[in-house]
Order: structure tokens, then C-alpha cells, then sequence
């Protein structure tokens, strides 16, 4: 049977938090550390926005045994079970039939996968080998979740009030199979919250207990009405304001969010989930303005930020990688006599660095970055290893400032990055409002 | 009790996988999706290279109770239990008092760490508040593992054969404790190999069955005296070899990779865990070659895999990201006849742009990619969405070939850039080896 609309019947309304939900990702891949546990951070996710958070995520090795004994620990506690991988084709896809087994459910072949899979490999001009009708069985009495991105499909079935959801293990075939058809028919269950269950004000180059100081008095008249969560990571801190029991309208709490970010100002980053380069991105199409960037110690992972960006041809104009003093001059028209003088990693280089690449791409603003990066050496006791400077450019005025963040290089690479942007951020959000120009020294900078 | 050396009595000799280790995570940022687990894939790549794999990750709350219920779910059927997270100075950092609890071992204040934390403090010219001495107490009967690089120490506790290591959260102080006090440790208990426990043989550009068909003549005649484990990751297949019990010595599995990296050619890609990237780095510094790079579609991405090399200065002479043809042409010197006439994604564009940086950047080597990355929109029938151009020029040439990668942004962004680097790899051992120039049409793609 295949289905793709969610059962119609909404359960019983239970507290989200009193759902118990298990994550179990099967593969030797990720105990040996070759592949980042990226379903977790995913899935993980998408559950928190809908209200519930995970239990317990669970990686084991993916011999039949160890699916087994896993599983029926982990159907036995919870409500919800989710697995990944093990769906495919090939003889080590063993968690369909290992589970199947614990579970006492027969396997059926089922003609409408069997035609799908068909129809995809027809499609893409391939011939289908026979091991891939082992994909075709599902659950006796279970429910069928086509994979529109793969061969596949995903496999829904519930018993006693429990739900069991296995999903491809594939990030472009699970992802919008979760998203599209778990989602809805959790929340058409009453397992997540329709929509999201809380409003987040994401802020930034602010701490969280500075955070909760702020906003506190404005929380304050609502008390048991209102539940708050900070979760701080990677320089930013989210704040999510919900309320128990649906006893505010999601219009009362997103009357409390614009509250919060008036109060908050430029530490204002979005509502939602927003990275501080798609702000910054927003706020250039809006403007109809252009970036241009030019880097050393961070190595084009500051152009990397913005290209991650759908559409960043509309608004970033370009970036320059440029360690030798021979790629400054020739890229970005650097003088001889500022590096000469002042040296590569210095505020007049810097300066002229921004200046350049805003000027040879045509952009509106403009932000360089050069240092040294740990753990590689650098320049004596001026200039430590980790000392960063950072330059502005905009229509205002051009500004730099130094930096010092030791530490391993990636780290220190993404630190930076999120220096600079917090930088170009607040200047964007000053533009618009038509107020001065940031000074360097101004509140532009992270908390250690 | 302050101890920085192992143990120096060896365990008794027990066969490595029949250890069972789990790793135990905490913290809501993991399962609500907010920070990816890197743990896991540090401490499990760790272990692997010691010839063990982790039984379990479990990641769960850090509240107490949930703490203490894995914590005695997995010390009962464990031989090591290896915890992250959760020893630092603040209320929520709970790990330490709720192990203690269900092993019924006292914490002991430990005077030497007192000092540590203090000298810490006064180094870095701040003020120790009184919650650091939290970070003091050790298991009564255990060991400290002090941390260099935080407040926090690790712990090392022992009893009836089982070990329990406890590892400060951040990264940075749990990653050189790891490889630095505990795999040492763990060594001498006979718990992982002295040293690697297999002699890796990395390859690129050929699929994992098509490796083992080329590879299993060469290990037949070992019999059961070898093992084989074959890992892909990411364009790469590693595989593994050593030997059960020890009945090949080191330099017998040496020989027989070197047998294997002859056999493989171009597609030997190192011995070891280098990546592609430092590869070619490696090749390029050896032949005293410089590189420079040139993208659209990986956006910084290709630049930033060098400059994630320490030294990258020594070889990566830079790059230019370069959507519009306005910073093509200001950039790389891309003839705007060129542009006009084939279009800014075509063989003729990207070989104009290779050419153009290693020209403007005095390169010997250079890589340009081009292309319409997805799913941004992009040129109709001739270059759909996903058609990429890639360009290699070298001191024997300059070539272009035109791949296609359908998929999400990020991921094609990593496969573009494998490609990239693979063609680059082939070539400059090539040029090592005085061979004709690679061929646009050879064997440089990755598998798909």
C-alpha cells in the first residue's frame, strides 16, 4: 500500500514532552568516525522545531544482530523510533528484515514500489538488476513513504500507540522525506506541534546569561504562561519562547519576539533559523547593494559563506584568496609601500585590501581579512600567532580592527568568519536606518 | 592525585575486537540538533586506527537521572565507557557528580588540580570565581588526566577490569587529551594496538567492488593470515589491511601495501589519513610548484581546501571567486570575446580562467571550475542545472572536461572539489614522473 497523505485522525493530545523518541543510526561509517552523524543534526532539528526533543540517539554497528537487540531495547521505551540506512539493495541493507524479525511482521512484496523503482531506473535510462526488488517489501499492515530522490522507500508503521518510521539512509533522500511526509503525519498524530511550536529570536555577539539579564523584565508579566530556552552555539545564542499548553496565541508570542528584538537592537539577529550570512545577504538585496570580499587567513571560507547562499550571484560580486604580497598588489591593487611599510598583517593592508576589492569587483561594501593562522607561525610579539585584523568597507567609510583568536586553525577560521559577518551585519542594519557608520571599536565583536 | 603517565603493567592479552567500548555524549545542543557530534567521529576515527570500534555512541540530556540511567546501563555491559561533556564549572555541568553517585565512589577534593586551575587563571591574567573549584574533585581511587588547554581535567577511574574515561567537552582540550593521555593508556592495558593497527591504503577514483576485484590477488596467497576492510568515504575508498594475532609482522603488511600502491597506479592515492588536498600539497611542495585557483560554483570551497593545510603559503599562491564576467574579466583577464561568444559556463571560459590564474598569480599549476550550481536556475538544454566545467592547467598544457553533478548545493560544492583535486593529483604525479600530461578524458572522474 502506498500512501503519502497523512492519517487523517489526530491522536489524543498528549504533552509533547512526555513523548519519548529514539533516533537509531545503523553503520560502521560513523563508530569509525569516517562520516559526521549528519541525520542526527537533521533530524534533531527538525523535531525541536516541532516541540520534542529526542530522547536518546543511538549509533550501532549494522550486523542484523546488533539492529535487532538495538531495536527492541529502544521500541520497547519509546513512542517514537526512527532508524536510517539499511534500506538499499545490497546484502549488508539488513535493517528491514532485522527489524521485521523483532517485530513478528511479515515482509510483502509490494507492486506499487516495485513499479516505482521501475519507472526510476526507465527514467534515468539504467537497467534495474534483480537485488533491488528487495526494496520493494514493506511492512504487512504498515504504510509506504515514496522516495521521489531514490530507489528506497521509506517504511511507516504503528502498533499500540507506538510509531515506527525507517528512513533511507541517503541525506538528499531522507531529508525531504522527513520534512514532507514524517513531519505531517507526526503532527497529524499529535506527536510534534503543527508548525513550529515556538517563536526563536536568534541574536548574536551577545552571551546567553547577558542575554537572559535583557530580556527577562520582558518576560516577566506573563510567568507560567510563557516557557523560555536559550541554546547558545557557534556565536550566536537562540532564545525560543513558547507557551505551555497553547496558553498564548502564536500572535501573542510574536508580539513578545518584536518586543524582544526592538529591546535588542543590532544584537538583533532574525526570528527563525536564519545564518548571520543569510541576514547579511537579505540585507544587500534589500538594498540593492553588492560584497566583495578578499581573505588570507581564513582561505575563501569567508566567500564560502555567502556562496552557500542560493541566488549569492545577485548580490556578491566576488573574492579574492591572497597569501603573497605578489597577489594583494596584483588582485587587489595593494601598494607596494603600505605592505612594504606597514607589513602584509597590519591595519593599513587590510584597509587597502577591502578598499581594492571593492573597488577592482565593483562592489558596494567590502570586508578583508588577513593574519596569522595557528598553528603555522606568524609575526613576533606585535602580531602573535591568532592576531586577525578585519576591514569594512561600505558607502560610509572604511574601518579595521584587530583581533586575537588563538586556537586550532579550522576553529579560528570559522570564528573569524563570524567576526566579519556580525561586522558587515551591523553596518547593513545601520544603513538602512540611515544611522552612522560603526566605529571599529563599537560592540562589533564576539564574546570570547 | 595528579598522574600524566600510564600505567606501565600491560593487561593481559585479549583479542581487540571482542573490547566493547561505548562513548557517551550529553547534551541537549546534540539532540535538539544544534552542534554536530564530533565527538563521535574524533574519538571512533581514534579507536579505529587502535584496532577497535566502538559497540555504542548513545547521545542523551545531560540532566542527572538521564546521565546516571545510561551511565549504569552501559558501565554494566562494557569493558571501557568513554564519557564527553559535562565536567565544567557551572550548575548544568553534571557528568562527574552523577557517575560518581552510581559507581558510589567519593569525590575527592585534589589539591594539585586546585593549583593547576588557579595557575591557569593568572597566566591568562583573569580572576578564578569560586564555582572552578568545582572542576577540583576526582574520583577517590582514580587518576587525573590533566587538560593543557581548559580548567577542566579529564578522569581516569578503573575497577574489576573495566575503565572509565571522562573527557572535558570543548574540542580543542578533549582532542590532544585523547591521542596525547588515553590511547597511551589504553595501550598499555592491552584495551588498543600500540600503534596503528593496520596499514592503510587510501585510494581515489575507483568504486570499493572494483578495488577489491584489482586488489584480492595480491592478498590470496596470505590466506587467514590477513585481514581486509575496505571503508569509502566521500570519493575515497580506503582499505585496510592487517593481520589477526599478529602472524604478519608490520614490516610484512608494509610490503604488501607497497605491492598494492604499485599495482593501483594513479588511483594510490597515500599510506595513511592524508587527505586529497594535502596530497597534492605534498606533491606540489616536493616538485617546488605553486597553485592557483579560480571558481563560481564551489565558491570558495576548492580555495578553502588548501588553505586548511598548514603552510598552504608555501604552495597556494591564491585565488579569485568570480561570478560575473565583469570580475572574469578584472580578475583573470577572461577576453570578453570569450565570454560573449561561448558563454561564461563553457570549455572556452574556464580554460580562459585557469590561464588566467596562474598568469595573474604566478602559478606553475592552476584549477577553475565553473558552473550552475543547484538549484539555482541555470543555461537550459546544453548546460542544465548541475553542468560544471573544470580546468587544469600545468607546465605540459591546459585541458577543460565538463562533468555533471544534479544534487544539493553543498553536496556538489564537496564533489566538485574531489573531482578537482583528483585530476590535479593525477597530474602532478604525472609530472613527477615525466609521463605525457593527463588527457581531458581519462580517468580523472570520480565514480558516481
Amino acid at each position: 500500500m502506498v500512501s503519502s497523505t497523512p492519517a487523517s485522525s489526530a491522536g489524543p493530545s498528549r504533552p509533547l514532552d512526555s513523548i519519548r523518541y529514539e533516533l537509531l543510526t545503523f553503520g560502521d561509517e560513523l563508530l569509525l568516525g569516517l562520516t559526521a552523524n549528519g541525520h542526527l543534526t537533521f533530524i534533531g532539528g527538525q523535531l525541536g522545531r516541532g516541540g520534542v526533543r529526542l530522547s536518546r540517539n543511538i549509533t550501532v554497528t549494522d550486523d542484523a544482530d546488533a539492529i535487532a537487540g538495538q531495536f527492541t531495547e529502544s521500541w520497547f521505551r519509546s513512542d517514537v523510533v526512527i532508524t536510517t540506512g539499511g534500506l538499499g539493495p545490497t546484502c549488508d541493507d539488513r535493517t528491514r528484515e532485522a527489524v521485521a524479525a523483532v517485530l513478528g511482521v511479515e515482509l510483502v512484496f509490494d507492486e506499487a514500489i516495485k513499479a516505482a523503482i521501475e519507472a526510476r531506473f526507465n527514467r534515468l535510462g539504467r537497467v534495474m538488476t534483480e537485488n533491488n526488488l528487495k526494496q520493494a517489501y514493506a511492512f504487512a499492515g504498515g504504510d509506504v513513504l515514496p522516495n521521489p530522490n531514490g530507489t528506497a522507500p521509506g517504511l511507516w508503521f504503528e502498533r499500540d500507540g507506538k510509531v515506527l518510521v525507517m528512513l533511507p539512509g541517503p541525506p538528499n533522500e531522507l531529508q525531504p522525506m522527513f520534512t514532507d511526509q514524517v513531519m505531517p503525519r507526526l503532527a497529524a498524530r499529535g506527536l510534534v506541534a503543527e508548525g513550529e511550536a515556538y517563536v526563536q529570536i536568534r541574536t548574536a555577539g551577545v552571551g546567553e546569561s547577558a542575554l537572559e539579564t535583557r530580556l527577562q523584565p520582558l518576560f516577566e508579566p506573563y510567568g507560567e504562561k510563557l516557557s523560555i530556552a536559550f541554546c547558545a552555539h557557534s556565536g550566536q545564542v537562540d532564545c525560543r519562547v513558547s507557551s505551555p499548553c497553547g496558553r498564548l496565541s502564536r500572535a501573542q508570542l510574536e508580539s513578545i519576539a518584536e518586543q524582544c528584538a526592538t529591546l535588542l537592537g543590532e544584537d538583533f539577529l532574525c526570528f527563525g533559523h536564519d545564518s548571520p550570512a543569510k541576514v547579511c545577504a537579505d540585507l544587500l538585496r534589500a538594498q540593492e547593494m553588492t560584497l566583495a570580499v578578499a581573505e588570507t587567513a581564513t582561505g575563501g571560507s569567508l566567500a564560502n559563506s555567502f556562496t552557500n547562499i542560493c541566488g549569492a550571484s545577485k548580490f556578491f560580486a566576488g573574492g579574492c584568496v591572497c597569501y603573497s604580497n605578489e597577489a594583494k598588489m596584483q588582485l587587489l591593487d595593494v601598494p607596494e609601500d603600505i605592505l612594504i611599510q606597514h607589513g602584509a598583517v597590519s591595519d593599513e593592508s587590510v584597509v587597502a585590501m577591502a578598499a581594492g576589492a571593492a573597488e577592482r569587483l565593483g562592489a558596494d561594501y567590502a570586508l578583508a581579512v588577513t593574519g596569522y593562522n595557528a598553528p603555522c607561525g606568524g609575526g613576533g610579539s606585535e602580531n602573535p600567532v591568532g592576531s586577525v585584523y578585519i576591514a569594512l568597507y561600505s558607502p560610509r567609510g572604511v574601518w579595521s580592527k584587530k583581533l586575537c583568536y588563538p586556537g586550532p586553525r579550522s576553529a579560528v577560521k570559522e570564528r573569524i568568519v563570524a567576526a566579519a559577518l556580525d561586522w558587515l551585519r551591523r553596518e547593513l542594519v545601520r544603513g538602512r536606518h540611515g544611522l552612522n557608520a560603526a566605529r571599529p571599536n563599537l560592540g562589533a565583536e564576539l564574546p570570547q
